[in-house]
């Protein structure tokens, strides 16, 4: 049995939406620009997307962008926030110690031109709360960009909350929603979003493709300059068959949330119910309001890449924090965000489940998981300093 | 009969292309910075991916950066050039007239922000000169940006000598090979180019997905800012279906350009023969130097739009100008520049080959537009003015 687990790091996508994409491959690929039949053949084509991904979040069809995924549009809308406040003296940003890289890594960008970031704290609770945003929120704050659900420990934020707050206070709002499209109920109008990215390959639809919800009324600056494309704020010939696939599959994933998620979060629970029995574990984010398919633990002793090989020959696909930052010595920022020791939060497990996961699967997790933690421990040189008392156990 | 004969615009794909991309759907679907063997699949297959792309070009795979098209590409290596060169006090940039907007807009950008560009004339013969780049550069140019192969009209620039200038004066080359890749034989070490931008869509790949190849030590600057895909310089996900996709179709096209380019050009050629007997016409662009797929016409007293539409009527799919400028009620820049007055430029018609078109087709072509544009011309009140001798004939 090989169990895909990691269904936050990316998806298999579905045939739905490969069927949606096949057509503009050789069929109708025409450019959505050109006036020939072709071309505005391509255009409805693009239009029916557009309509689609705003149906889903509750939007209008104009306020949406299409990106090449969720960093682009995570990118381009603190960017447009940003200046669209400089340009109103406005250069203070919040938003949280547990964002996405393409989060942070824009607004350490900003910080070294010249603007102010602060970071909430994540520490209690491994979320933040709407008062946190109160109280963080000045004359000059010109953005609140927090994410939806954190991709690595699955706490999902009190977005309604935070949007009310920042409509009163008249701030913009911007949520990297990338973890959270397709798997939780979301309506950017009754939530008072005004900016939101999201990314097709997160629900089963094809990678390099995402879009940028903005109120109308933001001006958006371009990350790409070029031709007219997508209302003169995103240049480059439209990837017709990539967000005809990604709105398929949003519109199915958003479609069946109701009958799909219960069931992944009965196998998310089953999970952690069952490693928490695995003994100096801990689980990672918060315990309530949490994706239906996250499951992130701290093992004590071990190290987590060796984790995920051994787990990977024993046919579980799983991750240590992110996919994106796979390749660095450093722990996830995340983790130690939330308090986890350099330690303890480099033998760290994350499992993400989706509604094709099965409850055997869940199974062999559940076996494979404790023997690899055992197996490893029983290496560790850290391990044995913890039982024969040389080191003070944390978790 | 319906003949596209708007190649320039957009592409079918081939059947070896979508064959390439279809197992990274759904079988090897992976993000290739998972360490676990799903995830090290779809790394094997971005590495191969780059791999062939590079050989394409005669540069080594960590000079390519893929991003999501030529627009992306092009902003992205004019913007690193640009900063690369402020850090020395280097604020002048070389370009010309009838660039694409991806990289006529970037400029003016940068022009906004401090950066002084000279743009060189290109009516003379519709094309550059090496010898204008030579006298336009300064001890304070920090990069010439010169098209390889224009889209509208399809003069191919001397690249290899404005490459060796550059190469004698110091001075960064960056080149938009839009047009030219899969068409030509390009080998960037041999002719001295720096940075090349290039659209998987151009030959036959699929829309959405591009490369940026950089001369190893020119420090790019990134458009998007997160994870640590594409060594740093460009966040998100990898498309690995959609540079797959391009690779194949980029190793399939460059392969057989000695099969397919003169076949191309020898349609080429019979049309511009055919439609010069058009009377009060003239062909656009170097009539010499010219992509193998290109015929680019301006005709006096008639519409361009309205060409397009009757010609789309009777089974001929072209364009006016470029994909990329239509819903604008300007005329093309390109024209423009050649030198073409406002209502020349208006009747343009550009057709653009490819390896899939036939001869039949180009009968079809040259039995249609001689009797649109008589008809055109026939309800024309301009044309009648001209035949009436109350405006003078400039074509």
């Amino acid at each position: 049995m090989y169990v895909y687990a990691d269904n936050a790091a990316t998806t298999a996508m579905s045939q739905t939406a490969i069927d949606a994409m096949l057509p503009y491959f050789n069929k109708i690929y025409g450019n959505p620009s050109s006036l020939h039949s072709v071309g505005q053949e391509a255009k409805e084509a693009l239009d029916a997307a557009r309509a689609s991904v705003a149906k889903c979040l509750g939007c209008e069809p104009r306020e949406i962008t299409f990106t090449s995924g969720g960093s682009e549009a995570d990118n381009q809308a603190i960017r447009s926030a940003a200046i669209f406040g400089a340009r109103k003296g406005k250069k203070h940003i919040i938003s949280t110690a547990f964002e996405h890289h393409a989060v942070l890594h824009t607004l350490q960008r900003l910080e070294k031109e010249g603007y102010e970031v602060t970071y909430l704290d994540v520490k209690e609770g491994h979320n933040i709360t709407a008062q946190q945003v109160r109280d963080a929120i000045r004359p000059d704050t010109c953005l609140v960009t927090v994410m939806y659900a954190n991709n690595e420990i699955g706490s999902v934020l009190p977005i309604a909350e935070i949007g009310a707050v920042c409509k009163q206070a008249g701030v913009l709002f911007h949520t990297d929603a990338v973890q959270a499209v397709g798997h939780l109920h979301i309506n950017v109008k009754e939530q008072n979003i005004d900016m939101l990215s999201l990314s097709g390959h997160k629900f089963h639809g094809p990678k390099g493709v995402g879009a940028l919800y903005a109120r109308r009324g933001i001006p958006l600056t371009n990350l790409i300059d070029g031709g007219a494309q997508e209302r003169g704020k995103r240049a480059g010939t439209e990837n017709i068959a990539g967000v005809s696939g990604m709105a398929a599959a949003m519109v199915d994933a958003c479609d069946h949330i109701d009958q799909n998620m219960p069931r992944v979060a009965a196998m998310r629970d089953r999970l952690i119910e069952g490693l928490s029995q695995i003994p100096h574990s801990a689980l990672n984010g918060d315990a309530v309001n949490r994706l239906p398919g996250n499951v992130s633990f701290c093992f004590e002793g071990i190290e987590g890449e060796a984790l995920l090989l051994l787990l990977d020959m024993h046919g579980v696909c799983a991750s240590s924090g992110s996919a994106c930052t796979s390749g660095s010595l450093d722990p996830s920022h995340v983790l130690l965000a939330i308090g986890r020791v350099h330690d303890v939060a480099h033998g760290s497990l994350r499992l993400s489940l989706c509604e094709y996961n099965t409850d055997e699967e869940v199974d062999h997790i559940l076996k494979v998981v404790p023997e690899v933690v055992a197996y490893l421990r029983n290496m560790s040189p850290v391990w044995r300093d913890l039982q024969t008392g040389k080191r003070e156990y944390i978790l």
